[in-house]
């Protein structure tokens, strides 16, 4: 092969143009769904299944789960239990889920179905878009935030050396099944947690919504209510997902109140007192609109209105747990969301609509998370 | 919340619809393209470069590469180099390269680019596509093997407990950059294994192509000949890959041969002197040729055709390891292309023409594999 001088010409250029398939799929809310599963979902093309829960959502909906899926299914049904909670969210997790399928020789024919909140989720669905390159997945949230939020919209992954979500994959379940009466075994601060991202769906897109759901008690909810609240998230949330599933551009108006919310997750999962994804949320939702009142987005009016109804919801606008400003901050610079250093806010412009990739001057940021502490 | 009798009328159903992002990319092909790689690809967009190569081909090509890049990029790029060789493929590996970039703090907008054979493209894509639920990948393949096969078409992977690819994930790079120069450095061995899917894509698609590559030599051929049959070779696999990536169907096809030879490669990697991945799907070739033939698909012309073609290429056609019949089949029976215990065949019709999803009795599959012991 003898040397020749390079020019542009010389070189072949083919060009690879893939159709992607479809990805549709259809998501089913109601009461009792979970008894009625195997009516609901169609079983018969799917090889074997693997049923991923956690310790405290078996106790109450493995055995219903299992009881119909075995009216209408004759193939072989495997249930893997994971510790409950978010230390789950590890690559180890994930080996020993990746170690029962190929020991139980589970083949792409399989079906996974995530029975749970937003851990057994993100954990389940990356789970299996990594097994064999990706096998089916089903997701039955149990948990309100999970409903309206991390079940949807196919965001997977894991924790990793203490970055949240760090590792995972863009992976669209086959169907979403969601049974709200697993609600009402949920205590109740888990089930108000979950309100904070119904309260960001309205905030970002919806302001009537924003003041249906917020005059509404969690504790004296009528299923109608709540059922009509959860179907106007998912709207909410798969409108703005189908236009940007890979969170280029439009999706990121999602992230709303997560900027500084996971930062102070983070921080407190190394206390004692560890708040909830959704207080968390809470709480970087009111830095997040005093950021964007700083920056002349949003009116003095809007903000305590909303400072206003977060309380009404039960949901926490202060940040408890001791720490200094500069290690937030510090934080918030490497969040995974900021490309080279800058970070991109999402921010309100008005109560039901946001903007997205907007720079502010550090010291507003500062002033925003101050206003929580 | 009260009880609810269930009725499907009571349930909601909301039919989520995503489109997604349009996969096209360029696949670029010549002389000198890695000296001349931030000539031909875009790099200003990226906020920073990481580097992944092996023991082996670092030692030859890392330098130009780096040199080119920093000749047209301002940002960061850093290197990481993994031990050379399939013992590479384990979840090991890619959690280093995990704990690189997240200690990095590459952010979405960082390039990883694969430098090196399949183990590394393999290998890179599946760590680039779980970083962050996906950071940008492009391949530089350096062998024939990863240039007309593991480096286009978007499969990556890892092997899980011996089971090989068991874990990974579809995943298209941005582009492909393919130097014919780095063949060069590669020993014939190593060069004459990537032969085996050229003839593979012959056999299944395109007889004249299959007749013209297997009338060469390799330690002889021309550059011009080389770069139709690199290309040719592409365009196969990529016609085939975009209309079926995930392998539901059609990609099916591009499995000839590779339903034995996976089996062969893992048996002969619990020995001392394992086979190259080539030579192992050269007498996969061999045996479900002969599959073909026992089946009633393929003259007993075409087999020897076959045959023969495969020594010119200096290509094994016999399995030399002692093992037992039973073993292989045993093995075979567990491949992960099985759906429920049915091994579905792609078998050839004729040279240049192929069906998949083909079922064929156990007695054939004996004869097939005895015919290459």
């Amino acid at each position: 092969m003898p040397e020749a001088k390079f020019t542009m010409n010389n070189m072949i250029k083919i060009n690879f143009q893939l159709s992607s398939r479809p990805h549709n799929y259809p998501i089913y809310l109601g009461e009792n769904l979970i008894e009625n599963f195997s009516n609901i979902i169609d079983l018969s093309g799917y090889s074997s299944i693997l049923i991923i829960t956690d310790t405290n959502v078996a106790k109450h909906y493995l055995r219903p789960l299992k009881n119909s899926i075995s009216n209408n299914y004759s193939g072989k049904v495997f249930v893997h239990i994971i510790q409950a909670g978010e230390v789950s969210k590890q690559i180890k997790v994930v080996n020993e889920l990746w170690k029962k399928m190929s020991g139980l020789r589970l083949d792409r024919g399989a079906l996974v179905i995530n029975l749970g909140g937003g851990v057994v989720t993100d954990i389940g669905g990356f789970t299996a878009s990594t097994y064999q390159r990706g096998v089916s997945s089903l997701n039955v949230p149990t948990t309100l935030e999970a409903m309206v939020d991390a079940s949807i919209g196919g965001k997977t992954g894991i924790n990793f050396e203490n970055l949240k979500n760090y590792i995972g994959s863009f992976f669209q379940p086959k169907s979403i099944v969601i049974d709200i009466n697993t609600l009402k075994t949920l205590p109740i601060r888990a089930l108000r947690q979950g309100y904070a991202e119904v309260l960001k769906h309205g905030l970002i897109a919806d302001a009537q919504y924003f003041r249906f759901a917020a005059s509404k008690k969690l504790e004296n909810i009528n299923n109608e209510d709540l059922i009509k609240i959860i179907r106007r998230s998912i709207e909410i949330k798969t409108e703005i997902v189908k236009q940007d599933q890979e969170e280029f551009g439009h999706r990121k108006l999602l992230n709303f109140g997560h900027t500084v919310g996971h930062v102070l997750e983070s921080l407190s999962q190394l206390t004692k007192s560890p708040l909830y994804h959704g207080e968390a949320i809470a709480i970087g939702i009111m830095a997040e609109s005093k950021i964007s009142e700083l920056a002349g987005l949003l009116t003095e009016e809007d903000l305590n209105d909303i400072r206003e109804r977060l309380l009404y919801a039960g949901l926490p606008i202060k940040f408890e747990i001791k720490t200094k400003l500069d290690i937030i901050l510090e934080k918030l610079l490497s969040d995974k969301k900021n490309i080279s250093g800058n970070i991109n806010w999402t921010l309100l412009t008005k109560i039901g609509s946001a903007n997205f990739n907007i720079k502010v001057d550090l010291k507003l940021i500062e002033k925003g998370v101050k206003y929580i502490l």
